[in-house]
């Protein structure tokens, strides 16, 4: 019996069950992880993805890691390593861990370790979820009815435990009976937007169109957009955002189009302890994936390729950061720290 | 025995063969178009593809009409409009054609007919080698020892007869004594960039780096970048520029990080009976290009698709036009009419 079950994970109390989203959406696929490597191996191979999502799993991964070794902290900081060790920029993952750490630490009684550790993974799953819809009321309110929205990689229902950051806005904004649009970026070289955004808005009942990365320009130069909307991987202390590859072209192509761009993101993304994107590390990912169009191999092994999971978009291009507490405004170095004070 | 050979194409008299572009670079296989119709067909598949290159196959492709049809003008009529109706945007193929057409009207030896046809098809594309090779040398000269390039598409020699447009810059610079580095965004959804730029310039013995067109404000962000060369498709007479779907947002993203933005493209895609780019017809192509990645299905049928082939670039993003006849410096309404002058 499922403890929780949404599109993106299920957690039974003996393992995480991910839709491998590296296959959707012609191939709705499920992989079992029955201990916390399996988790890392997912996590790192990307069958699940986006900040929340990764941060959520690897809270699930952690209390695997504990039914394995209960109260042995040496073994659970090895558990803790390799969870962490799968992937660099976004912050979600180390902030779970580090959150999981804590409450491991604090429980002083044995017996119900087990259920106590599971209890704090599902709190942060749930946690996600309310972030999610909160978001999606206070970036809701940004958005017009009759607006057609950006969106670029996916920031959805499958990039969190449920309803999506970016995409929880959009929904938040229908939630509030305004009629909203999507164009979605494809973005390569994984092309979660394509496979992911567009199948989720679509299975949803948005107006969704599909477009090439490098079509986002001309779109905005038609006016056909009101509004950008990303998620984020990590938000520096200054507001800078580190998020999919193509996130800085689009923010670049927004404020010359005069285009609001907004991020959307819960306070688990923001690391306060990162004072600049500049300090944010980027993953550099396989060339295979430039190398290769979906499933099509395009160009020969020789042929030198750059690969950036990740850029950083400067605060000064970001109009706004929708999270759970409310829409943040610059200054982010201030107004960010605030939303902790709270 | 062939009477014009290059990377492109090959003429011998009865028939254009040309490589087939859409399976570049992987497998390389070649199309023999043994009258109009097959020349047609070819250009509207994209079997050869690039402005000068469609230009120089429908020359040829009007002189397999004319062994067909010999001095019957209504046939003739007709072979231009089949060649004239296959792509929209390049002005290339209308100025190649309007040119055979006067040739065969201004012809009163019908004995000859076939031969003096034959000869204008190989004078405009050796004429088109010449240009290219006079824009490497005028825009050789404007790139710097050790420039590290970022162009777009293909503007090499395989969308021209020979030696490119935008690559033939990156070729001319090299003569001059210049080391030129290349980085290459692989241009969706054709993948022009990664299947044939990246492939020509490797086989050429440059230092090409492939990238996702979303990487290249980022790349540029780096300072990775010293110049963005690319082609045209079609330049009104104020300087506005129709280049394959994409180069708008390169050309924003290189404005904004101070790159110069250079279009190199010969006299026939300069069109002075088009005021301005909002005149100029883009073509909006099948959107299987959008739904599938190279040969890869991603995305099912029922997602709504939009899949420009081309856009616009403004004159002002732009900074100098580099043509066969010189360097084209701002203002481009005034400098561009000048170079027929002369």
């Amino acid at each position: 019996m499922s403890k929780l079950k949404t599109m993106s994970m299920e957690w039974t109390g003996d393992s995480l069950i991910l839709v491998d989203q590296r296959y959707l959406p012609l191939e709705e696929t499920y992989i079992s992880c029955k201990n916390y490597k399996e988790v890392a191996t997912a996590i790192k191979d990307m069958v699940v993805r986006g900040a929340p999502a990764i941060g959520a799993s690897a809270a699930f991964g952690y209390v695997l890691g504990v039914k394995e070794f209960l109260n042995d902290f040496n073994k659970m900081k090895e558990v803790k390593k390799t969870l962490a060790d799968t992937r660099p920029t976004a912050v979600n993952l180390f902030w779970a861990l580090d959150r999981m750490e804590r409450k491991f630490l604090e429980i002083k009684d044995d017996k119900n370790l087990i259920d106590l550790i599971e209890k704090e993974a599902l709190k942060i799953a749930y946690e996600d979820i309310e972030a999610n819809r909160a978001m999606g009321k206070f970036g809701g309110e940004l958005l017009n009815d009759g607006d057609t929205v950006l969106t670029h990689c996916n920031a959805g229902a499958l990039a969190t435990v449920d309803y999506g950051t970016a995409l929880g806005v959009i929904r938040g904004a229908r939630e509030l009976g305004k009629d909203i649009k999507v164009y979605a970026d494809e973005t390569r070289p994984y092309l979660q937007g394509a496979r992911l955004t567009v199948w989720e808005l679509y299975k949803d009942g948005f107006d969704v169109t599909l477009i090439s990365d490098n079509m986002a320009g001309w779109v905005m130069k038609q006016g056909k957009i009101n509004a950008v909307i990303v998620g984020a991987d990590r938000i520096a202390s200054n507001g800078d955002v580190a998020n999919k590859i193509g996130t800085y072209s689009v923010a670049v192509l927004a404020k010359k189009h005069g285009i609001p761009f907004y991020v959307a993101a819960p306070l688990s993304t923001i690391d306060l302890n990162t004072p600049t994107g500049n300090e944010i590390p980027i993953e550099e990912r396989s060339h295979k994936e430039v190398r290769f169009c979906h499933k099509s191999k395009m160009v020969p092994e020789e042929i030198k390729v750059y690969n950036p999971a990740f850029d950083v978009t400067p605060n000064e291009l970001i109009t706004a950061i929708i999270t759970e507490k409310g829409v943040v405004k610059p200054p982010y170095s201030e107004n960010l720290k605030k939303l902790f004070e709270k």
